[in-house]
């Protein structure tokens, strides 16, 4: 799919963004279950998200709904996807092989959600040189000579959070547009450069809190 | 450590229980360096947070810091480890042994942060009966008769997305308290069970479409 076919528009707020990703998952089930289509009410009742948000969440996405119907669900399907670039391959490298770095690579999921992880990179000589899940491990000194070839746009960072904004910098001069930061670590980043966070350490604590205030 | 060691306050926002762990990460590195005090004022510095939000979450921490000097880091770690509930070992379950589910299996870093995968299940008759990292995968309908076994509060997400709501009802009515839900599907559960999302999709949603926005 060329670049063109994507809508540029850097003024879709970050939790639509989060969000249509729930109404993808949620049309697709509805059509593995022979429905033809669904409304914004619809959705905003499975989901638990006001109706008027799913509308205007919606309204980014370049689609049109036919009054009393809904939208119809193959349709909303392929424009999501397309939307949100989960039918475009984008290269990663995951900078960080060891048990989390490892236990991305292998899987092999995220392929289908449109990131294509290419490489992984480590410090330890034992690593590199491996393969895991068919994906080649190098080391980290690699990074320059490897990134000619790939030319990934993308740096999964699982490194121990004591590198992680060491990492960060060389990436980025590298030439790694955008981070998905699993550390615990808030890199600092200069501008134009994306950064998702996934803090699995977050999710934990409040999980935790959460089951020790109920008893 | 004894449950009673936990304070109990429902009052914490979740946005406060998120940022905690970024704080502890920043302040283990700084101990690392050598340092012996922090202030919150350093805090926030490094991790690009408001001051004064990092004064009032810590204050929902049992902490006081002297003045100047701030908060003596040895203590403010062992606190905010206890406080996180992270030195006390959490019983987890993972549903669902697939690309991602295998791949949790094998990542024993979270064990250090407080959360023990004592076992996998999976509705595939050929990966029940097996081990992945010495942590053993049962048959789905099993759950019961393991639960009685270990007790476990914590329940992972990582079925096929259309089987997420049907694994969540079955689960908490098998005595499941928080869950963990990897999948896009917008689960429903009853009050009083707690809940995470971790969306890896939403995740690439948005750096996604930021990535193609610059271009």
């Amino acid at each position: 799919m060329a670049r063109e076919d994507f809508k540029i528009d850097w003024k879709i707020p970050e939790p639509t963004l989060r969000r249509l990703p729930w109404y993808l998952a949620f049309v697709k089930l509805l059509k593995g279950k022979g429905e033809v289509f669904v409304s914004s009410t619809q959705i905003a009742k499975e989901i638990s998200v006001d109706p008027s948000q799913v509308a205007k969440d919606l309204s980014f996405v370049n689609i049109s709904g036919k009054t009393r119907v809904g939208y119809e669900i193959v349709t909303l399907i392929d424009v999501l996807e397309n939307f949100l670039g989960f039918t475009h391959q984008h290269k990663a490298f995951i900078f960080g092989v060891g048990s989390l770095g490892a236990a991305l690579l292998q899987d092999s999921g995220l392929n289908q959600y449109g990131l294509d992880i290419v490489a992984g990179f480590d410090v330890r000589k034992e690593v590199a040189g491996s393969t895991i899940n068919g994906i080649p491990v190098f080391h980290i000194d690699d990074f320059p000579a490897r990134q000619k070839v790939y030319g990934a746009t993308i740096g999964i960072i699982t490194v121990p959070v004591e590198k992680a904004q060491e990492v960060t910098d060389f990436i980025i001069a590298g030439g790694i547009k955008a981070l998905w930061n699993f550390t615990p670590f808030r890199i600092r980043v200069p501008e134009g450069i994306v950064v998702q966070n996934t803090s699995m350490y977050a999710h934990l604590a409040v999980m935790f809190n959460r089951l020790h205030s109920m008893n």
